[in-house]
C-alpha cells in the first residue's frame, strides 16, 4: 500500500475539518496531510473579530481554537504563512510560495471568503478595513486607540449590523450606510423595519437607499468621509460590511469549475465538477439550498466546519454529502436578537411558490414574568398543503434561537398545523402558556384551514 | 333550529379555551355557553404563583389572564363562586349549589388538578400549603409576612424546585425533602445529579431518599417540622411540591369512565370513552404519549389551553383531536435550566425500547463569549435506526429552549443523523459554531453508523 498525500490549501474551518476527519478515518502511514495557510494563524474564529474589537473578548488569542500542536500531534503537517501561488490539476501539484511543486492524490481547497468591496474611488485609502483576518481586528483597534471618533459602516446585514454595535460600545459615532432601503436584506421589509427602528433607537445613524459613490481622501492618503448621492459621512474609519464574496483566484486560474454564484461548484460530496479528485468546502464553495434545490453562495462557519467534514469523511473512505442549508442565520443588535430560516418574500416569488405570510406578535416570557419583551414572528407557509417555507423571528432576548425549531420544522417537512400541534416546552420565564413559535404556526394553520 | 347549551366545569385554562372555541365556531342564537367556577377567580395562572410568592410579580392581578368582562362581551356566561355538586350522565344535567339542575346538551367537564398528598399524620395543620390556587399563594406570602423563616418543601419535581427557589429568595432557609434518590424524577439520575448539585449550591438544602413520615404539629395546631426516617426538619411552613393528580371526584362520582392513570379516560376529540356528549380536558384527563401511544397524566397549561380548544371545537363542529404529548417539560433552578422531552432512560426501558444513550458537554455560546457557559445534553435514541427518543438539557442561560428542537425534531420522526445535518443558527452570542443540539445529534448519529 503507497502512502497518499492530502494536500488542504486554507487552515481555517472547512480546510481543518477536512484534515481531521480524513486523519480520523486514515492513519499516517496510509495519508500524508498538509496544510498550506497563506496567513500566520490557524483555526481562528473570524465570526469573534467584532467582538474582540468591541472588547467583548479581551484576548485576541482566545479567538484561535486550536493550535498547530494539536494537529501536529495528530501527524497532520501546518505550514503557516506559506500561500499556495497555483494548483496545476494536470499535474495534480500545488505550487507553493518559492516555486515549490507539492504533489497530491486529493487536494481540498478551503481558500475561504473575502469581503465584498464596492468599485468605488478611495476603497484603498488607509482606514478602511474589511472584518476578515485578525489582523483586520488589530487594525480597527489600533484605529480606534488612536483617537478615531467616528465610523462609517457599509452594509447592513450580519456583519455591518455586529460591528456597528461593538463600535458605538466603543464610544465612536456610527453611521451605516446602506444601498438597500433597510438593513438585513435578508429580511422581510416588515421585519427589516423593526431592526431599523432598533439601530436608530440605539443612536446609530442609519442611511438606507444611498449607494457609495466615494471614499473621500485626505492629503495624507486616509479616509475623510464616505459619499452617496445624498450626502458625505465623516469617518476616521470605514468597515466593510457588505457580505462576503467567494476567494476563488486560485481556482479560477487553475480551471476548477465555477458556478453561477461564482464559487467553487462542487456534488454534495464536495468534490469538483470538474475535478473529482479535487474537493472544494467552506465560503469559497457553491452549496444546495434544500428548499429550492438550487445552489448558493453562502459565507459561514458552521456550513464551512460541515462541509470539510464531508470531504474529509468522503476523502477517509466513508460516504457522506453535505444535506445543504436553508439559509438559517442569526445576530443581534442591542437587545433586539434577530433570526431568519428558509425562504422570505422575495426568495418565495422568485422561486414561484404559490404562499402565504402571516405576522404575529407574542411575548418572550409569560406577560407576568419580569423581562417578558415582545417576539415578532413571521411565517411563510405553501398555500394548499401548509408546509413550512420560512420562517423570521426578531425580538427581546431569547427571541432569536426560536429560529432553530422552525428551522428543524422545515428540514423535516412539516406543516404549519403539525407544528402547532408539537409539545414545546413552557415555564413562565421563558414561554407564554403557549410558546410564539406555536402561536405563529397556529395562526399560519388557522388561515390555511379555515 | 333549537338552541343548545353547554356547561364547562372549571375556570381555567381548559374550561375556558373550550368556552372560547366553541363561541368562534358557534353563535349565541344556536348555543349557550355557562361555565362554572367554584373558586372566585378564573383565567389564572396557576403556574405563576411560585413567581407572586417570590415577589418577581408584584400584583397578584397580573396572573389574570382573562376578565368574567371578556367572557361576557362574548356571551359567555360566567358563574364563579358556584361550585358543580354533581353531574346526572342520564338526565344530562348538572346539579349545582343549592340543588339548581342545568341540563346540558355538551358538558366538559375541566375540573383541574389537585396537589398530591402523603398519607401521612399531620398534614392537615396549620402552615401546610398546596401551589394551586391564587388563595393558597396568599396563603404562603401572609406565612411569610407573619414571619416565617424555615420552610419545608416536599418533593423535587417542577414546583418543588420552583418553590424551593423562591422561598429562599425570600430569604427563608428551605429544605427540600425528598423520598426519590434525586430531584427531578423525570430526569436520568446522571442529569439530576446536576441539578442537586446546583441546589446544594444555592444553600438549599437538598434531603434525598427519604419518604416523609410525619408533619409534627405544635400544641396550637401549626406546624413544626417534616420527620422521615432519617431525621426532623424544623418547618414553619410546608409546601406540597410532590406533583398534581387529576381532580376527578366529580367524574368518578357521576360514573364517567376513568382511565389506568385515575383520570378521566377520553379519546383525542377529548370525548368521554362512556359518555360522549360529555368532555374532558386539562389537568383532570388522561392524554396520549405520542411514542408509547400509551395513556398517561401530565399537568400542564400548555396542554389544558391545547385540549380544551380540541374540545370546543369538536363540540363547535369542527373535526379536531389533541395529537399527544411528548412529556416536554422546563423549568430552571438559580441560573441552571432543566428540561425534557420524549422519553428518559427509565421510560425507554419500561417501554421496551432497544436504545443508546449518549451525554455530551457543550458551551450555550462561543467560548470566547462573554456569558458562555456549559450545557449537558443527554440524547436517548433507537438502536439500529437512530431515531430519537428523548432528550434532555441541563445548562447555564440560554441552555432550556433547545429541548424545542428535540421536541420538533422527535414530533417529526427525525434521526439523530437527521438532526445533525440540519441548518440550526450560528452567531456567537448564542452557540458555538456548531450548536449543542447538533453536537449531541452527530455523536448520536456517530455512535449508531460507526
Amino acid at each position: 500500500m503507497s502512502r497518499e498525500r492530502l494536500v488542504v490549501i486554507g487552515g481555517d474551518a472547512a480546510g481543518l475539518s477536512a484534515a481531521s476527519q480524513a486523519r480520523r478515518l486514515r492513519p499516517s502511514e496510509d495519508l500524508e496531510i498538509v496544510v498550506l495557510e497563506q496567513g500566520p494563524e490557524i483555526s481562528y474564529s473570524a465570526c469573534g473579530i467584532p467582538y474582540w474589537i468591541g472588547g467583548l473578548v479581551s484576548d485576541r488569542d482566545r479567538l484561535l481554537a486550536r493550535t498547530p500542536a494539536e494537529f501536529a500531534a495528530k501527524d497532520i503537517t501546518i505550514r503557516a504563512d506559506t500561500r499556495a501561488e497555483g494548483i496545476d490539476l494536470a499535474a495534480g501539484e500545488v505550487v507553493a510560495a518559492g516555486d515549490e511543486r507539492l504533489g497530491y492524490d486529493n487536494l481540498v481547497v478551503a481558500t475561504g471568503g473575502r469581503p465584498l468591496r464596492p468599485k468605488v474611488p478611495g476603497l484603498d485609502a488607509d482606514g478602511v478595513y474589511g472584518v476578515h483576518r485578525l489582523a483586520d481586528g488589530a487594525d480597527i483597534r489600533a484605529a480606534i486607540a488612536a483617537g478615531a471618533t467616528r465610523a462609517v459602516v457599509l452594509g447592513g446585514g450580519y456583519i455591518g449590523l455586529e460591528m456597528a454595535e461593538v463600535l458605538q460600545t466603543r464610544g465612536l459615532h456610527v453611521t451605516v450606510v446602506l444601498a438597500d432601503p433597510l438593513p438585513m436584506a435578508q429580511l422581510d421589509d416588515d421585519m427589516g423595519e423593526r431592526v431599523c427602528a432598533a439601530m436608530c433607537d440605539m443612536g446609530i445613524d442609519v442611511q438606507t437607499g444611498q449607494p457609495v459613490r466615494e471614499i473621500e481622501v485626505d492629503a495624507d492618503g486616509s479616509v475623510r468621509a464616505v459619499r452617496t448621492d445624498t450626502g458625505s459621512y465623516l469617518a476616521d474609519l470605514v468597515v466593510l460590511g457588505l457580505g462576503m464574496g467567494p476567494e476563488v483566484a486560485l481556482a479560477r486560474e487553475a480551471g476548477l469549475q465555477l458556478g453561477a454564484t461564482g464559487a467553487i461548484d462542487v456534488r454534495q460530496t464536495q468534490r469538483s465538477r470538474s475535478h473529482p479528485e479535487v474537493f472544494a468546502a467552506g465560503d469559497c464553495s457553491q452549496t444546495l439550498h434544500r428548499l429550492t434545490g438550487e445552489a448558493i453562495h453562502v459565507a459561514l462557519g458552521t456550513h464551512a466546519n460541515k462541509q470539510g467534514r464531508v470531504a474529509g469523511s468522503v476523502i477517509g473512505g466513508r460516504p457522506a454529502r453535505f444535506a445543504g442549508v436553508l439559509g438559517t442565520a442569526m445576530t443581534k443588535v442591542g437587545d433586539l436578537e434577530v433570526a431568519r430560516t428558509g425562504l422570505c418574500t422575495t426568495q418565495a416569488e422568485d422561486g414561484g411558490y404559490d404562499f402565504r405570510t402571516e405576522l404575529i406578535e407574542s411575548s418572550t416570557r409569560a406577560g407576568y414574568y419580569p423581562g417578558a419583551s415582545p417576539i415578532h414572528v413571521k411565517l411563510i407557509t405553501e398555500r394548499g398543503s401548509g408546509v413550512l417555507l420560512g420562517a423570521q423571528v426578531v425580538g427581546g432576548p431569547g427571541s432569536g434561537k426560536r429560529i432553530d425549531v422552525f428551522a428543524t420544522a422545515i428540514w423535516a417537512g412539516m406543516t404549519a398545523e403539525e407544528l402547532s400541534g408539537s409539545d414545546l416546552s413552557y415555564a413562565p420565564p421563558f414561554s407564554p402558556t403557549y410558546d410564539p413559535v406555536v402561536v405563529a404556526a397556529r395562526v399560519a394553520s388557522r388561515v390555511e384551514h379555515g
